[in-house]
C-alpha cells in the first residue's frame, strides 16, 4: 500500500490536471474558486486509501475521489446560504462574493459535476457506486435539516445531536473510503467493515472540532475561538453541560445566552467556566476517544495485509491528534 | 406501441405508489407539496415513450421517469428561489410557503432522489443513462445561469435567446426521450434522432410559451397573459420586435419599460401594439413552425415502424395544438 503522503501526491496531480472552467464564467468561477479555498481535500484522500487498501487501481478511483471533493464542496457552499456565513477558511464565501443566485447555482452545477465524475468509473461496480453515493447524499441533506431545525429548539438531546453530526459530516467520512473499497471491488464485509471504520473517525472528528472550538488555540485551529458559543450553537459540549449542570449552573448558562448586553469576551469565557466545572472537556475527550478507539478495533478487524491497517491507523491518529 | 393515455395511465400509477416521505418532514414534506401541485409530467411520460419506441421494458423505465420527474421539479424548487416567484400553478412556491433555506435543502434531496431512482436502471445501460442524465442537468443549469444574465443585460441577439432555451427546456424534452431509447438498447443513431426531435419540440413549446403569454386565452394557458412584458422579459417576441423596430416603434418601446407610471393594462396594450404592427406573432409562428417541421422530418427518419412514429407525431401535436 502506498503511504499517505503518497496518496496525497497522486491526489494533488489529479486536481491539477482536473479543470472545471467552461461557459458561462458567472456558473463555473465560483467552482473554481471554492475547489481553491484550500480545503484539506480529506475526503478524496480516503476515496484513494480504501481503493489500495484492497489493492484497486488508483487510476479508477480518481473520478470517484473528485466527486467526492465536489460534492462535499457543494454541500458547504450551499450550507453557507443557509447559515449566513460571510466567510469560510478566510476568505469570503460565494453567496457574498457573488451572490445567493450564484451560490445555489453553481453549487447545482457542482452536483451534476460531480455525479457525472462518478459516472466514468468503472461500469462493473457503478451501480453500487451510485447508490452508495446518492444514499449518502440524502443523509446528509437530512443532516443539514436537523442541523438547523435544532437551532429553532430549546431542548434537543445528546443522542440527537450526536444522530445528527452522524448525518451532516461521519457519513460521507465513511461512504468515501467504501467508494474507494467498492472500486476495488472488495467484499461486502470489508466494505462494511471499512464504512463504520469511516462513520467512527467522522464522529470523533466533529466532537473534536466542538471541543477545539472552544479549548483549542486559536493560531493553530484557523478560526476564532468561541465562535459556536457566540452563536449559541448547541454542541456536545453545550448539551452535555445542561444535562449534568446543577441548578446554579443551568441558570448561568442561561444568562449567558439571553443576556443581549453581555460581551463576547465575557460571554466566552463565562460559558467556558461552567464546562470547566462540569469537567465537560475531559467528558467530550472521553466520547470522542470512545469513537476512535471503535474505529481502531474495526480497523484491527479488516482482512487486510498488517501494513496497510497500520497506514490507516496513522493516518486516523494524524486527523485526531491536532493540538490545534 | 402504447398509446399515450396508456402510457399516462401507467405513469400515473408508478408515481401513485412511488413515496417520497421521510423523515425530517421538514425536508421531505415540500418534496411531496411539489410533486402534487399538478404538473402534467410530461418529461417521465417522454421517458415511457422512448423506451416504448424501441420495444423497451416499460418497467425497468419506471425508475428513470420518476428520476426525471425529480430532477425537474427540483429545477423548479430553486428557479424559483432564484426568479422570486410567489406562485407556481396558482399554489404558493415552496420558499414563499415555508423559506429559502427549506427550498434550497428540499432541492438539493430531490437531486440525490433522481439519482437514486437513476441508479436503479438496467446495471448495462447505466453508464450511458447516467452521463446523458448528468450532461443535461450541468446543461440546464447553464441555461439558467445564462437566463438570470440575460435580465442584467440590455442586448441580447435572437441566436443567444435561442441557445439559452435550448439548453434551459429543450434539451431536457430531448434527454427524456433519449433515456428512454438508452433503456430500450436502442442503438446510438436511433437515440441521437430521438433527443434531436425532442429537443426541437422542446424548442417549440418554450416558443409557444412566449406567443402564449402575450396572445394567448387567460383562462386557458393558465396564467396571466402579459407577465413576460409586464417583468420585462426579453422573449422571442420582444427581441425580434427591437430587431425589427423602425426608429419609431424601438422609442415606443424604450417609453413602455422605462416609464415607471405606466399602468399595466396600459404596458400590455402598447407593447402588443407594437408587435400587431411589426407582425411579430406571425413570426413567431414561423420559428415555432421551423422547429416543429424540423421534429417530424427526425421523427419520419426514425428506424421505428409506422404506427409508433404515428403516436409520436400525434404527441408532438397534442403537446402544440394548445389553443391556450
Amino acid at each position: 500500500m502506498h503511504s499517505i503522503s503518497e496518496l496525497q501526491s497522486i491526489l494533488k496531480n489529479t486536481f491539477d490536471s482536473a479543470s472545471f472552467s467552461q461557459n458561462p464564467p458567472e456558473l463555473y468561477d465560483p467552482i473554481t474558486y471554492t475547489l481553491n479555498l484550500g480545503g484539506k481535500r480529506i475526503r478524496p484522500l480516503l476515496v484513494l486509501t480504501g481503493c489500495d487498501l484492497f489493492h484497486g487501481n488508483l487510476e479508477k478511483a480518481k473520478p470517484a475521489a473528485i466527486a467526492i471533493e465536489l460534492f462535499h464542496n457543494f454541500t458547504l457552499l450551499h450550507d453557507d446560504i443557509m447559515d449566513r456565513a460571510p466567510l469560510r477558511r478566510g476568505k469570503e464565501t460565494v453567496y457574498k462574493k457573488w451572490n445567493t443566485n450564484v451560490a445555489i447555482l453553481s453549487g447545482d452545477t457542482m452536483f451534476a459535476l460531480a455525479c457525472d465524475y462518478l459516472s466514468r468509473v468503472d461500469p462493473e461496480v457503478l451501480p453500487l457506486a451510485l447508490s452508495e453515493f446518492t444514499k449518502t447524499a440524502r443523509l446528509v441533506c437530512e443532516g443539514q435539516q436537523y442541523d438547523m431545525n435544532f437551532e429553532a429548539r430549546k431542548l434537543v438531546s445528546i443522542s440527537e445531536y450526536l444522530e445528527m453530526i452522524r448525518l451532516k459530516t461521519a457519513v460521507l467520512i465513511g461512504c468515501s473510503l467504501r467508494l474507494g473499497a467498492i472500486l476495488a471491488k472488495a467484499p461486502a464485509t470489508e466494505t462494511e467493515k471499512i464504512y463504520s471504520f469511516g462513520e467512527n473517525i467522522g464522529m470523533a472528528f466533529q466532537l473534536q472540532d466542538d471541543l477545539l472550538d472552544v479549548f483549542g488555540d486559536e493560531q493553530k485551529f484557523g478560526k476564532e475561538i468561541g465562535g459556536d458559543i457566540l452563536s449559541a450553537k448547541k454542541t456536545f459540549l453545550l448539551l452535555k453541560a445542561y444535562e449534568l449542570a446543577p441548578e446554579s449552573e443551568r441558570s448561568e448558562l442561561d444568562d449567558c445566552f439571553s443576556d443581549p448586553d453581555l460581551l463576547p469576551e465575557a460571554k466566552i469565557e463565562r460559558v467556558k467556566n461552567v464546562y470547566l466545572s462540569l469537567n465537560i472537556s475531559q467528558i467530550t475527550k472521553e466520547e470522542i476517544g470512545k469513537h476512535f478507539t471503535r474505529a481502531l478495533q474495526i480497523c484491527g478487524n479488516l482482512n487486510a495485509d498488517p501494513e496497510s491497517r497500520k497506514v490507516l491507523e496513522v493516518f486516523a491518529n494524524d486527523l485526531l491528534k491536532r493540538d490545534f
